[in-house]
């Protein structure tokens, strides 16, 4: 036994935090299959807010008093069911929008100007004495930004400075340096690049949905840097299938890590694997967040980055 | 025979433009051998300036008037040479180095951020629960330039939205923005990121030499959008094979198309086909030039767009 509290971290891929949370904590890894006795220990839970958080197992820890978001998004928290079992929910806030931003300027470019395809074509051997592969210029082609918060606003500066003008689309107006559209598919419409930055929850599953792709057409290009499934991802790959969309960039998936098989053949794609806000200087940051909710919880302090109401 | 000037297309990959000038000239195209009687007849050569001059074939025309680069840059073309024989050279500034920034931009997130790599990993199946790829950051880089020209200069503002910092060399000073370096030597050694974006010349031929490539370190990325043979394309290899050098992105190579064969196992690389300034837009704009200047030889008017002396 030991007089340390105990932690339960539920992802594989945050089992690299393991080494900075040992020092102060006895910590449990989920797919581990932690001991029986652990159940009655553990009184908080760390996890990536892009899973389903396990009501079940939360359910079977009599002293669980936090849910630990490593990441920014809880998108598959159910934080109202969190609450009405006195259970806070934390998450870090405001640490990587900068680098998604980055991201998914990134992915406009390598889709737009073929850098991942021209990177594949050359070492497969295609360039030729004949050949000369020319691409569309980022000059005056029209963003369209889905939700302009924080990610979506860094998106914004980052487009105008290559040339190309923002509109963007959320619920909600609020003061913008850039015009709002009428409504999403007006903004599809009206757009050659649309990037989804948005918040997802229950309301916005499917956002991005089969009409909304149609109206992008067939030279747009969709980037997603935000949660997969706020995309109809059949939708999408039939569109890009048929040649209804002209390009994705993706860089989320409706199931993380992607089946590899529904993308094989869709043509026109740029893949990467939620590195978006994964940068060593993020992480960096999210790790001092954690830290310091679990500090503050065990020291019964008011929590640092508590989900907002 | 036709009244009309005629003119040789001398590379296979400018073949592409044979319909926009036959509606005015006599087409022909190098590779498929003209006919004897047409080197009478040939006008103007119409070339890319990253190949060298064909003197001898240049010799053997008695009528030549004009050789029009189609390029910007013209740094196989001996125009000393050309001028001590009564032809001018012509070529199309400033017309795409806003694409070929962004180009360098997208080499350096696709580089910094693992986005080729990224999307060649995923469709590999790499991507799985316990994998997480940490990328790091563009904030804080510190990104060198070499040449503050057009590119350069584009190249700058674009580094600083991504919350980089600048400095730059380049043989001569010049009044500028950001801070010029004491050497290129120098440069590399308080850069990040190194970007290749001067003129070619006899004199800068492997400016970009092992030990500026040295002092880039194994933590460096080389970018270079400006012409292969300014680095020294051997010592580049070698420093990426054994991490003297951390990271290359590049658009231009020693000899176009590049030998597969020579970077196949070279680690750490994002290559494309020479499209930083190939867009869809540039491409229209040095047509324009190029149609232009032709017409002006023709016309004996003055040339719109002559290589500066």
């Amino acid at each position: 036994m030991s007089d340390r509290p105990a932690l339960l971290i539920m992802q594989r891929h945050l089992g690299q935090l393991t080494p900075f949370l040992e020092s102060a904590y006895t910590v449990y890894r989920f797919w581990e299959g932690p001991p029986a006795e652990a159940e009655s220990q553990i009184e908080a839970l760390v996890v990536a807010g892009e899973f389903e958080l396990d009501k079940a197992l939360v359910e079977r820890l009599p002293n669980l008093k936090l849910i630990a978001c490593f990441t920014s998004g809880y998108d598959r928290i159910d934080v109202a069911w969190c609450r009405a079992r006195g259970l806070p929910v934390t998450h870090a806030p405001a640490v990587n929008h900068e680098d998604v931003a980055d991201h998914a300027i990134g992915l406009i470019l390598s889709a737009r100007r073929q850098i991942a395809a021209g990177d594949r074509a050359l070492r497969a051997g295609d360039w030729t004495p004949e050949s000369k592969t020319i691409t569309p210029s980022l000059k005056d082609q029209r963003v369209g930004i889905v939700g302009l918060g924080l990610i979506g606003e860094a998106v914004a500066r980052r487009a105008e400075v290559l040339r190309m003008s923002v509109r963007w689309w959320a619920p909600r107006d609020k003061p913008a340096a850039w015009p709002r559209a009428d409504s999403l598919v007006d903004l599809a419409k009206r757009s050659d690049i649309l990037v989804v930055a948005c918040r997802a929850d229950d309301s916005s599953i499917g956002l991005i949905s089969r009409e909304v792709i149609a109206a992008l057409g067939p030279s747009g290009l969709l980037v997603n840097v935000a949660r997969g499934q706020l995309v109809d991802e059949p939708a999408l790959i039939e569109a890009l299938r048929s040649g209804v969309l002209g390009q994705a960039a993706l860089d989320v998936f409706t199931d993380e890590p992607v089946d590899v098989a529904l993308w094989a053949d869709v043509p026109n794609t740029v893949l990467t694997p939620h590195t978006g806000g994964a940068t060593t200087e993020a992480v960096q940051g999210m790790l001092m967040l954690l830290l310091r909710n679990l500090a503050a919880v065990f020291a019964n302090e008011a929590l640092v980055t508590p989900v907002p109401d």
